[in-house]
């Protein structure tokens, strides 16, 4: 058989804040043929998203760091090149988790397989993927908003800051959008936001609480930093707050000095009744999913939830691209075109 | 009819940091006799809590400030002396919010009534009446302890944190008690719990990993400050922590300055999927008083849950008493016996 080479970013050493080409490198490795029960997967769409980060360094995580010399970890929709399980064909498009590289051999168990038909396969990593759940869960489940109460959502034209807020909506709450710049705004008043605010603007916290007469109800969190503080400061007593990220935080070296802020959050815990709740999606995996699978697509197709995509060319281009992930560049969900998109 | 004169400790500044005799003064006031419907009361016992300081302060809390020249606030069980109200008896032993004072005249309708029958009529102001409410509530609904977990609660060997750690090991829970001195160390041994830990000895962290071997699921926190920060060391993922109190910054005059410990707790409430619940008892009163009032009478007529009391003679004691409670000097629920104790 013919050998195939796959390119592959390597993390060569944990960055210290930002990384840089310097933290990765490029190999090229053969692989073997697909053992029994194997597949060859050729990367189509790589997904880039801010939990990478924390993978990146041996701090204590929700998930084991990555060790250096590892390829680095990320969601994939591939193309079966070849097989050795009677699970896939070639030809199939699958969900797997092979990381930053062109090519892979796996487990044929380790992937889910994706019908073309159904939707673009590239919202299998975004609206109708992990992010799209991750909002629909953490909203639903901790943040629970009811008719007529606010909810707040930092990075809200990314992908699952944005479809949190359209859930919101769909379940009557009014959903008020913080981003960085006018271009995000414009995108989350095409999507429906009720009010749209720009944290790079001075008058941010003025126009927070413009936007948020009745104070805020629920406050989901995939932020940090100062975005988070001026909200907290509009919480309404039982206010919900999940905590899905704090990408604001993710290249902090050491523990800011100054103000210690922690005993007066916890005063606005205790005196407004606060709900603070850390959660990774896949714990509501049993709970949630056969109803997101039912509810998401459908919202998708009927337009009450939308979505835009951010792709970037070429493998080569991922490090550059993740970093502009962490410093909010990306419009949508970020992904990167790995290889040709089969046409259907 | 004769008049009544009430003795009053009245406000009369907001305290910087501990109350102080000058913060408060005491009047005579000459009361009315009572108007239609409403009742004299003569103060027997006055609780003391922790909250009260938030009371005397302008600071945001769940609750307004006391106004300066307000009588402090605080729940009393009292006698009735007269009565123009068909709800009570002359002679009636019954809980009211009277505050610190020996006598008031209050709508008949703001009292209780209590059968110094079914338990000392002291047990009304602590394990059976807000004290021991707030433990059972904040932590059957908040911490949910199951079977095999481990519990940690500080302040334990007061009157909330003694029943949550009772309550814990009935519900089959591990319990580890945190308490300032041997005394109450001791106290907590003989109370049942499964582990009791000085903080104030210089082995504390190494003390509290030892008794928790299995990390901590549940922390009912009411202490904050260090204490605390050792706790969160050791959590569980998807350990449930209930913010009932944080007396240990209940005197802070400004935001302590040095690290910012907040991104670091928030990273910690990510990567752990921790729940942070602040709470005020009253929220749980119609879903849980209910199965309180039959629940837990009878735990401490079993002897599953025993309490101590801290009985300090006579209202002018009252300020002394209560900077002793912020320092953690009581032992047990601190009462103020402000007037003779009928004998039944």
């Amino acid at each position: 058989m013919t050998t195939t080479e796959s390119q592959q970013i390597r993390l060569s050493s944990y960055p210290e804040g930002m990384p840089t080409h310097d933290d990765f490198e490029t190999v090229a490795v053969e692989l073997p043929d697909p053992g029994e029960g194997e597949v060859l997967l050729r990367t189509i769409y790589l997904s880039l998203d801010p939990y990478m980060r924390g993978r990146m360094s041996t701090a204590k995580s929700y998930a084991a760091p990555l060790e250096l010399g590892d390829v680095v970890v990320g969601q994939t929709v591939c193309e079966v090149v070849a097989s050795a399980s009677d699970r896939r064909s070639v030809g199939d498009i699958v969900l797997a988790y092979t990381g930053w590289q062109t090519h892979a051999v796996v487990d044929a168990r380790h992937t889910r397989r994706l019908d073309p038909a159904d939707a673009p396969i590239s919202t299998a990593l975004g609206v109708l993927g992990m992010p799209g759940f991750t909002a629909y869960a953490g909203l639903l489940e901790i943040g629970r908003p009811q008719p007529g109460e606010t909810v707040v959502v930092a990075a809200a034209a990314g992908p699952v800051g944005s479809a949190v807020g359209q859930i919101a909506r769909i379940k009557g709450a009014r959903a008020v959008g913080i981003a960085g710049g006018p271009e995000k705004c414009e995108l989350l008043r095409r999507f429906g936001f009720d009010a749209a605010i720009d944290h790079r603007s001075p008058s941010f916290a003025d126009d927070l609480a413009a936007a948020t007469p009745d104070g805020v109800d629920v406050y989901f969190e995939n932020v940090g930093g100062p975005v988070a503080a001026a909200v907290v400061k509009r919480l309404n007593k039982f206010a919900r707050i999940p905590v899905c990220g704090l990408v604001a935080d993710y290249n902090a070296t050491a523990a800011p000095t100054g103000i210690d802020r922690l005993p007066g959050f916890m005063r606005r815990v205790l005196s407004s009744s606060l709900t603070v709740r850390g959660f990774i999606q896949d714990e509501f995996r049993p709970t949630h999913e056969a109803a997101f699978h039912e509810e998401m697509p459908r919202w998708v197709r009927d337009g009450a939830v939308q979505y835009v995509e951010d792709v970037v060319d070429g493998l080569e281009n991922a490090i550059d691209a993740f970093q502009g992930l962490l410093t909010g560049k990306n419009l949508g969900k970020l992904l990167v075109r790995v290889g040709e998109v089969p046409t259907t």
